[in-house]
């Protein structure tokens, strides 16, 4: 039985999460730094990564390109949750904001338009430290469905 | 005394260089990925990866992720020959041409332009198959001296 | 003497909202297209701009680069309110969502992160149709106030 | 009979070149800031601007949004002629290099990609001024065929 509750907070599809979960286990990637699905909703995801050295630039902060693989990857999930459909990057760009310094990372993405053949997506990059976060990165990002 | 041949293939000053190649060594995401200084020259740097399959998404491309690691880091070296100075990215925005797939990547960046306190930079990526090559991202880039 | 609502709804400096309205009327292209201040705030800024077919592209829709230009120029009126400078234009990065027809486009920014030199912004553009808005495109812009 | 000068020059095929040139037309903003078509090739396009007061800024530049116009424009021909369709813009990217002064401002921009559903193209924006010309602005953009 759907609950008013359900409405103010809309759970996602079953078979969706269960084919973003799936794909996301095949991202050898995300594997490899140690990023995991944080949140899964209807046109939103996020990407939680634990920090380690191994993913820092000449600074020790998180390399840029790893901050723009966690945003990425939430940015093709979110846009996964409304296409129904695999999801390949068009294009993105990224402000970095301040330096990626942190315990942990997380990418919260969410669709802003959702069309036939694009999706279009905004993402924030938090570093969190302890129960402190910062805005370290942003991103504006178009989607495509893979045509089957 | 500065010979014809100079100008022609300029040369980068050996300091500049080896702040590179010393900033590029305490990368530690580099190392993780595999990734090597291929060229520098005034205003240009390259960046060179062997493909390996814990860098891929879930079709067993190279994570766009990583292609931007590369990119970035190219536009941040290429701006480093002429400010002279380490550098952090501003912003890049990349649009990703094809599947990236090949047994090798290089990013080959390029200063556009190069003020006091940014420099805009351009970079190509390109996959490598055997003797072909394959443009699979280009990248626009701002890049700003740390300030000392 | 400050009031609770003042908080809620903080107002802008008054010095800082005559340079913006006096910076405003010296851009001859706003006047040229119709724009308007139509609403300034602590890090925001909205540039309204009633449609005319004189601004079309060749669908008759409002043309790409009259959104940019409504849209950067809402973001450098967003970081002026914080850095207190005149501001140019760095970079910017538009995704246009729908068609742009309406009978008044407005701009509205807003700062992200505002620093010591750079200025990081989003800017929305909705198409107003009597009540109805739809949002048309999205900016993602970085802003340098003016070294004096 | 095809000449193998017209395989290094190649030509534009008359029938697109006349869509091209009647869409132009069609464009009130293009006509309303007085630009034109400089030049056309295969996958190449070139929007040249005179410079009038009423596009300028606050200082009397050439407002970005007017920039951005005309390399916008630009790119979208460029994408038209390997395309073969009316164009419409999904996205861009501007980096402004320089105060955007001069007589005359062209926009020139090539085709990176061209895929079935997707061009991407990049874009340079000359300001000229007598015989000198200056990088005032690159472009990075994707552009998709209108769905017929």
């Amino acid at each position: 039985m759907k609950r008013k509750s359900d409405e103010a907070h809309p759970v996602l599809d079953s078979d969706v999460e269960a084919g973003i979960r799936d794909s996301f286990e095949h991202q050898q990637f995300m594997k490899e730094i140690g990023a995991e699905i944080d949140l899964l909703g209807p046109g939103k995801a996020s990407i939680a990564l634990p920090y380690r050295p191994s993913l820092g630039q000449q600074f020790g902060n998180l390399h840029a390109g790893v901050t723009t693989a966690i945003a990425d990857t939430a940015c093709g999930y979110a846009a996964f949750t409304l296409l129904r459909a695999p999801i390949v990057s068009v294009e993105f760009k990224v402000n970095l904001l301040a330096p990626a310094r942190g315990e942990r990372f997380v990418a919260c993405a969410e669709v802003v338009k959702s069309g036939r053949s694009l999706a279009i997506c905004r993402a924030d990059v938090w570093a969190w430290e302890g129960e402190f976060r910062n805005l370290i990165a942003i991103m504006q990002a178009t989607m495509m469905p893979l045509k089957k």
